[in-house]
């Protein structure tokens, strides 16, 4: 048996591993020359995959989209938690978690999922994939902003301060998709930091 | 003279009329179909103008969608000057201003601004036409929220509150996108109204 599995083990490795580098791949390719250009042949390419390879992981561009796009916001939730961890358990400041926020909705992420969430938005099929996939992605960021601010949902008002927050990041990354955004964002997102902290420590109801 | 002139006139009309029903096909279009599927023939179709007319009018399908956006934005101006001038005089509340915007950036106008941005952010050509137009659509629907609020943007503080009014709409018009996001969105601009006219009566800085 274990002779039988151990070879195996290396296998599953580069499996995983080229998976993880086509999906990356998908990543840039959405967010430097978009959806209409991003077919699993183009992104194989790009990853150094074989056209094959990369068929036998994702047979469509819906697919192999869908799923970079999970995997993106994975990574990216990672990336926060570690982020986080690295402070030893000092509280972020507001303003620490708004920039956080701000570059990752200004992020080759960000940008690829504007990408899918399009071209959802005319397409039924692809609809009704990333509708679900929206709807994750939009809980996690939501709780993981949650947990970084400290905040108290059972406070009136601050889970829509929280969601508010999330909105608001959303436009800025819009705002930041043709044109170097990062100077107006900073000045908006400094001023964000007071209300969101006034908001937050708020103790009773705004009413 | 005037018996030449005559005559053009109602040519013109029928020009003008045309060059408007085609911009508005291509609103509807891109709203709905999206990019890929907006070609200069489709729109023709849709909005009743043989192909040889609307090429007439406009060459490529990027200076249709351009002029589309463009149009599109001066309509939502007028409508919205239109909407203020309606409550003569009286100055509308910031809620009221607030849920125009959310509906403004909920409609076919912003889904078909959406596909241009998104369309432009990985073509160049297409990027240099659009960036004076996303700057002058910006700055235009700046100043119609300052004046619809009664901002005063000599307090400092009332500027930035306003610019984050409107990228917090952007952010909420792509939660739209996908999903009937209307009741989370009434709840937020419910509680940014309140957040926002604390800003604007402020009258000494926020320091």
């Amino acid at each position: 048996m274990t002779t039988q599995a151990l070879p195996r083990e290396p296998r599953q490795n580069r499996s995983r591993a080229t998976r993880a580098r086509l999906l990356e791949a998908a990543i840039d390719c959405l967010a430097s020359v978009g959806w209409a250009g991003t077919t699993v042949t183009v992104v194989a390419e790009r990853a150094g995959v074989s056209r094959g390879a990369a068929q036998h992981h994702f047979r469509t561009r819906e697919e192999l989209v869908t799923a970079a796009v999970e995997y993106g916001s994975q990574v990216r939730t990672a990336r926060m938690r570690e982020h986080l961890d690295a402070l030893a358990g000092r509280r972020p400041s507001t303003l620490e978690v708004l920039t956080l926020l701000g570059e990752l909705y200004t992020s080759p992420l960000f940008r690829a999922a504007l990408q899918l969430w399009v071209a959802a938005s005319s397409d039924e099929q692809l609809r009704a994939r990333v509708v679900p996939l929206e709807a994750k992605v939009g809980r996690e960021a939501h709780r993981l902003t949650v947990e970084a601010l400290g905040a108290d949902e059972s406070v009136p008002g601050v889970r829509e301060s929280v969601q508010a927050t999330l909105d608001l990041v959303r436009g800025l990354g819009l705002a930041d998709l043709l044109t170097d955004d990062s100077s107006r964002r900073s000045r908006l997102l400094r001023q964000w930091a007071e209300t969101l902290e006034a908001a937050l420590t708020r103790t009773t109801p705004p009413h």
